[in-house]
């Protein structure tokens, strides 16, 4: 994108690691920055992207095969990239996506155990080749995030009745793609938040300045 | 798949070719003949399926990136293959599908440009390598297709629209396609349907007691 304007950020993490709090906090610092923000929640974001996650958190399809699933997952994202993010880039906004497809080759690449090279090529197929800019890995103990989680409301939806087994493998496979992606920014998960908003700002802030 | 012992025949061509009712034929001189015949349509077929099929079809999301309706499409079909076709075939049924992945190599592909080694390679992976054993092509000339379309009921679909260059390209696909793999057969639509179907149980009868 030769004309690209805007910022790409990505959180990633298994539920309860506290990506909803640091995205919040760096909504309202760009914006008291004078910056445009654009918050993006993966599968939704879209009229077709909300009825897909209504399909995919649907428990009455609790025999959905894996492919599916994945696909149902791409095919949200296609919609919001093209719809959404890319305009957004190119007007100059910044860009901050709750999940993005690291999620798919944590989720179901890693812990799933579906096929990686075919995850990483529809990865990049379903986004037109776009990546983040940064991507924060917000990484948490499995026993950790599941302690927080006992405290939230909403109950267990399709996909957080996996298990810790399912987490832990999640977790491995956040850790295995930061392993071979300078754009992914470990963030420790059991520090204060002011801690990790404070490495989130600086990381932010170099590389718009860069 | 070593323990096949059924029977996958799939047809193709554009609306307005016939395929309704050579199925249809097809599956009275099967079920006369002994066999069990399971008739599946594509996208829809499953519960999760027809939810799909519903958001494909809805005219409101006329905004649909083709990356995101291709997906669609992909996403249905690993679900059809898993839950039925897989099965049914296992279970030493004749599956008989109204379109398959070469209606997505005709229409996405062929028709719409997308790139067609990624589109190959999607359906493959959707449907976990399995092919149809036969698959009848019903070609015909798309100005023939239009005439028998302007008496049907119903109305124009989002597919429907797009015109006749759009369905020439398809056509165009399939033979294409149709010069690749041996599995399909070329019929001529202008045929009368008792010609048509003639070859089409000489064929299939020939398969069955290869």
């Amino acid at each position: 994108m030769s004309d690209k304007r805007g910022l790409f950020i990505t959180f990633e993490g298994i539920d309860g690691s506290g990506k909803s709090t640091q995205i919040r906090r760096l909504r309202d610092f760009l914006e008291t920055n004078g910056h445009s923000v654009e918050l993006i929640r993966e599968p939704g974001g879209t009229a077709i992207g909300e009825k897909i996650r209504s399909l995919l958190l649907d428990k009455s399809n609790g025999e959905m095969s894996f492919e599916t699933e994945l696909l149902l997952y791409e095919a949200a994202r296609a919609q919001i990239v093209n719809e959404k993010i890319v305009p957004s880039i190119r007007a100059g906004k910044v860009v901050v996506c709750d999940r993005f497809f690291d999620s798919t080759t944590a989720y179901q690449g890693y812990a799933r155990g579906l096929d990686l090279s075919e995850i990483n090529r529809l990865n990049r197929w379903a986004t037109g080749g776009l990546e983040p800019d940064i991507t924060f890995l917000m990484d948490l103990p499995v026993t950790e995030a599941m302690k927080r989680m006992v405290g939230r409301s909403g109950g267990s939806d399709r996909l957080e009745v996996e298990g810790s087994d399912f987490m832990e493998k999640v977790r491995e496979g956040y850790l295995a793609i930061l392993t071979r992606n300078p754009r992914m920014i470990l963030l420790d998960a059991t520090d204060s938040a002011d801690t990790i908003f404070q490495k989130v700002q600086r990381i932010v802030w170099e590389v718009m300045n860069k």
